[in-house]
């Protein structure tokens, strides 16, 4: 069944009671459905995402990917003409002088090169296309903005008060989640806690290039002095997107992976995780953050 | 830092309470770890993964996704002795007489065909290589056995009663979640919600392959008359894992998604989500249930 909004989709079902027996009555679900992805006239993914913002989808796939690294790089985002179910399949126009890596793109970044398949060649197969972020030149002091030591100037010093405030500011945006129970979630707030933007999901991979694809496409990377809060688990893989956006700080409400620290460790990237309530456990980079 | 569960990475964290300031503490990770499965010498898959039980993975994966679908079409799973991390590299040795489509294999199942990318056509996709899961011939009755229609008979009748002790026995087995929150967990059970195997992993998708290429490795699919349950949320590829094992009941312990309860319906599977407590939620074909 429709509904007003397109991450949800409206059914019955059978709520039961052990002991009492079951009762019919309404209920939402989260939206999944694939989406192709196609550059240049190939198919370069399939994925399962929930519908909305699907220009940010993927773009923030191909930008998080290193596929693209520009605002100019494209040219539009358009769904495709030939197709039976056109809001599910996306042409991301690039300019004509970008060049496509199509072997890249179906690999994914993982190397497996002669030195084998693991943890740290994973790091460093990402590490060629995003270096780490800048570390503090000096120790920060006090509450206000730090300069950094290279490119990614400007990151900020954060108090940990405001990030135990982003869980709630977060879950005030989760429509969908509200609703279904069902969506993860992903937002970028600025250094004095404002949220820029809220994305829900399926998958939650999704949610992290749908935010990085809204700054991509308005024009708004590097989020330099950023923070990514994602309302579950940080893996590696949400780590990594975050680096390639230059962001700085990742919080999660949940715990975060063993590759995930180790990845945030060597990318000078501030990884906390249980953010709940007043508490919060900092797996790296702490010096980002002030008490 | 090495631990005695393979699942787990210990580590320090500066565990913060906000206004009281930060205590470096001892904590466990959930490990992750990328795994290359290979295939008569070719890679066809990296996925990130908890290490333990990696022949398991492989081979429900390769099961799952319709390559291999016998025992004996398996001859070994072994380390790949080329490799600098042998231990994150798998090689799986088929009889000489399985055709492999490696197209297949490095595409996934979602169809991209003529009429289009949508949740239909993916559900028709999957349905090409697993037909859907037998119904009852007649309204079953009582809490007995019952036969049915198809190539699954013996799928039984359970009582709700049942299924509402799954989580708890299944909470019972999740060791490595037990002291890193951080792992998601599958198990099977029997019609008498005895269970038979158990297994964490960080990614979802990967529990559920190895619950299931545990079954195909000990000589034990398909699961005809078993429940599938999942600590967290069911997505299409959860349920699409559970038909290609012809396992009829899937319960989730959160919420499924819309295709998930699409693709249940049409695969004559039912679908049971937000089991809590003494409460569930059945999504599809609840005539497999007595209360």
């Amino acid at each position: 069944m429709k509904d007003k909004n397109p991450a949800v989709v409206r059914t019955n079902v059978l709520r039961c009671v052990v002991g009492v027996g079951p009762k019919r009555r309404a209920d939402a679900l989260a939206r999944e459905e694939p989406l192709e992805i196609r550059v240049r006239g190939r198919s370069i993914a399939v994925t399962m995402r929930t519908p909305g913002h699907d220009d940010e989808l993927a773009a923030g796939f191909l930008f998080t990917e290193g596929m693209i690294s520009r605002r100019q790089d494209v040219v539009g985002v358009g769904q495709c003409l030939e197709s039976d179910a056109p809001e599910n399949t996306l042409n991301v126009f690039l300019a004509p002088k970008v060049e496509v890596d199509f072997d890249r793109l179906t690999r994914h970044v993982f190397a497996s090169s002669s030195c084998g398949v693991c943890g740290k060649a994973s790091i460093e197969s990402v590490h060629q296309h995003f270096p780490p972020v800048g570390a503090p030149a000096s120790p920060p002091a006090g509450r206000g903005r730090q300069q950094f030591a290279d490119g990614d100037a400007g990151a900020p010093r954060i108090r940990a008060a405001i990030l135990a405030e982003l869980p709630a500011r977060m879950s005030s945006g989760q429509r969908a989640f509200a609703r279904t129970g069902g969506l993860h979630a992903a937002a970028i707030f600025d250094a004095g806690g404002r949220m820029m933007v809220l994305r829900e999901d399926v998958g939650r991979h999704n949610a992290v290039d749908k935010v990085i694809g809204h700054g991509f496409l308005k024009g708004k990377l590097p989020f330099t002095s950023h923070i990514l809060a994602v309302s579950g688990r940080a893996s590696f893989e949400i780590v990594q997107k975050a680096l390639a956006a230059r962001i700085p700080i990742i919080c999660a409400i949940s715990a975060p992976s063993s590759l995930a620290v180790e990845f945030a460790r060597e990318s000078g990237q501030t990884l906390v995780g249980f953010l709940r309530g007043r508490t919060m456990n900092i797996y790296s980079c702490p010096e980002r953050l002030a008490w």
